[in-house]
């Protein structure tokens, strides 16, 4: 494990770029001062940032490019047009060179892993790249994965994410043998494509050492916390994790229309301050903003393109944790014990085009 | 449109059958007097739960049977054993018959695809099912299909859904053209499988008068009422509901514990009384409850088989409402107004074997 963990930022990703990314990397450093930080991007968008936060610039170096990703580059055009020169190519170049532990961007996902998968390369036995995240639950948080990197997928693909999932849940929470659930429309052994049949009676059979393989988890057992990790394909991972914040937003809106709906309830706001604040942190998307991509011979954090510093901030703080606790080690140590069932090639297709 | 509405009820279906059955249908008929019901089950179950409800008895006949089709059946089975005999079945064979206008049942959700589409036969130009449901958004309502009747399906299978949801729109919410939002990974045309970007094309190109095609919505744009109807296949679309009402569930359990955490919390909560009963109507999974199977030649309205009497109530609403404003007219029309493209058979494959 290195002294210090250095973790190199796209300074242009994103929807807003420098101005989120720079405070937020300041937030970050103040929880864990044993950052260093390379920035690539614009000196003229970076610098004035810089200037108002010292304790981030006396950490910092900045490596000049004006070339950035935009939102809407698709992966081939990203990859033609920012190869090498790119803030989000540099920095994941950064990884590969072995200048930096991490790279997080908040730039364009398809672009992002296109670039990551080209540069990095998969790990052995790994064909397509995930996105896993820490999601809160009743129960504490769970790993779920995939998120939206790779759309369909066969059993291998399944057995694959289950292995690097359990290895990233193993270090974050502290876990021997992570429990792991396959997401299913039921939890029958009938229910679900045959893909994911195939792939419940492959973890049954090989009744790994290093995870817990405990069945069928449906939509509402990942709140639940049903299982240390929920696996599932790109598409609906993507779905479950955006339904659900959309749900937690739409709660939100609910319940502040009622609170101002009448007196009684504006002074029984005023009582239950510290509840209503307990929740909104409870609820606060930003805390789980920060998707590591998984299957690469390199860590890369996304954070939401369109969140703020603070939200920034906990994706650099997912950075930090994975650089901190060797997650790479640890899921090459597991994909070495899960052996010959990720051999087999996955059959899958990727998000984007 | 029929004088009296006359409901087909599975007595014997759900967790529980007859004793929240019974009781919910008395509380739908205070709501829609005009309900004839017909109930299918044991008569030493039904009879005493009848007795209860007077007004419930006077119009209501009980036909029985004492075969009930398991919550673990497979569908196969369900269909081996419950043929012409089961009280799902004869609710559905009594809609069959012309005996009643829609078939209600908390029971096993693949058994009963089985067996109305085995009785009833699937609409002309449709291959097969799929579950809608009204799902409460910022905006208003809208209608999500399919919610778990048939995983995958190719572009012609997704504009079916699409003609069928706005046909159920329409006559729900009044709209002349609904407007209908392809469920996707992301909003830019490259995103998603080849089935989802082939059906956008299609939707584009056929420019429907009896719809308005608006382009992709991700998993949080449901809640926000981004269309009127969202559409997609049968796994994701279970994923998304489940994932969105155990959000709800894990936040009304965080507001809980946040209340009672302190004295001036537990005093604000007695003010703002209201505000939380409002705030829990809004949220109440209960009154989301019924999914219409529809393709089907005869409406059967799907229960949540865990649900109490109030939230089977809410299923025999749906029931009502859809004979009321005579949905299976309007979605023949649309059928037939949608013509040649949903001629194709789409290649899909069912939820359950």
């Amino acid at each position: 494990m290195p002294q210090k963990v250095r973790i190199a930022l796209d300074a242009m990703g994103g929807d807003v770029g420098a101005s989120v990314v720079v405070p937020g990397a300041a937030i970050s450093l103040t929880r864990h001062p044993g950052i260093e930080f390379l920035l690539f991007g614009d000196h003229a968008l970076i610098d004035p940032q810089l200037e108002k936060h010292p304790a981030l610039k006396a950490v910092s170096r900045v490596v000049h490019t004006d070339v950035a990703v935009s939102m809407h580059d698709k992966p081939s055009q990203a990859l033609r047009r920012g190869r090498k020169t790119s803030s989000m190519w540099l920095a994941i170049d950064a990884v590969k060179k072995g200048e930096a532990d991490v790279a997080v961007s908040a730039g364009n996902t398809g672009a992002l892993m296109a670039m990551a998968r080209f540069n990095l390369r998969m790990l052995r036995g790994i064909d397509r790249p995930a996105i896993a995240a820490v999601w809160p639950t009743i129960r504490g948080d769970s790993v779920v994965l995939d998120l939206g990197a790779t759309i369909g997928g066969d059993a291998h693909h399944l057995m694959a994410l289950a292995v690097m999932g359990s290895a990233m849940a193993s270090v974050l929470f502290d876990l021997e043998r992570p429990t792991v659930g396959l997401l299913n429309i039921g939890v029958e052994e009938v229910k679900g494509g045959e893909e994911i049949r195939a792939a419940a009676e492959l973890l049954r059979a090989m009744n790994l050492p290093q995870l817990e393989y405990i069945g069928f988890v449906e939509g509402d057992g990942i709140g639940k916390g049903a299982a240390d990790v929920i696996v599932t394909e790109g598409f609906s991972g993507n779905i479950a994790l955006k339904a659900a914040e959309g749900t937690a937003r739409q709660i939100s809106e609910y319940l502040r229309s009622a609170i101002a709906r009448t007196w009684r309830s504006r002074i029984g706001y005023l009582f239950a301050r510290g509840a209503f604040k307990a929740l909104r942190d409870k609820m606060d998307p930003s805390k789980s903003n920060g998707g590591v991509l998984l299957g690469l011979n390199g860590i890369v954090v996304k954070s939401h393109g369109g969140t703020d510093a603070e939200g920034f901030a906990y994706a650099v703080d997912v950075g930090y944790e994975m650089v901190h606790y060797d997650l790479l080690t640890k899921i090459n140590q597991m994909l070495d014990g899960g052996g010959s069932a990720l051999a087999q090639a996955p059959n899958a297709q990727e998000a984007v085009s």
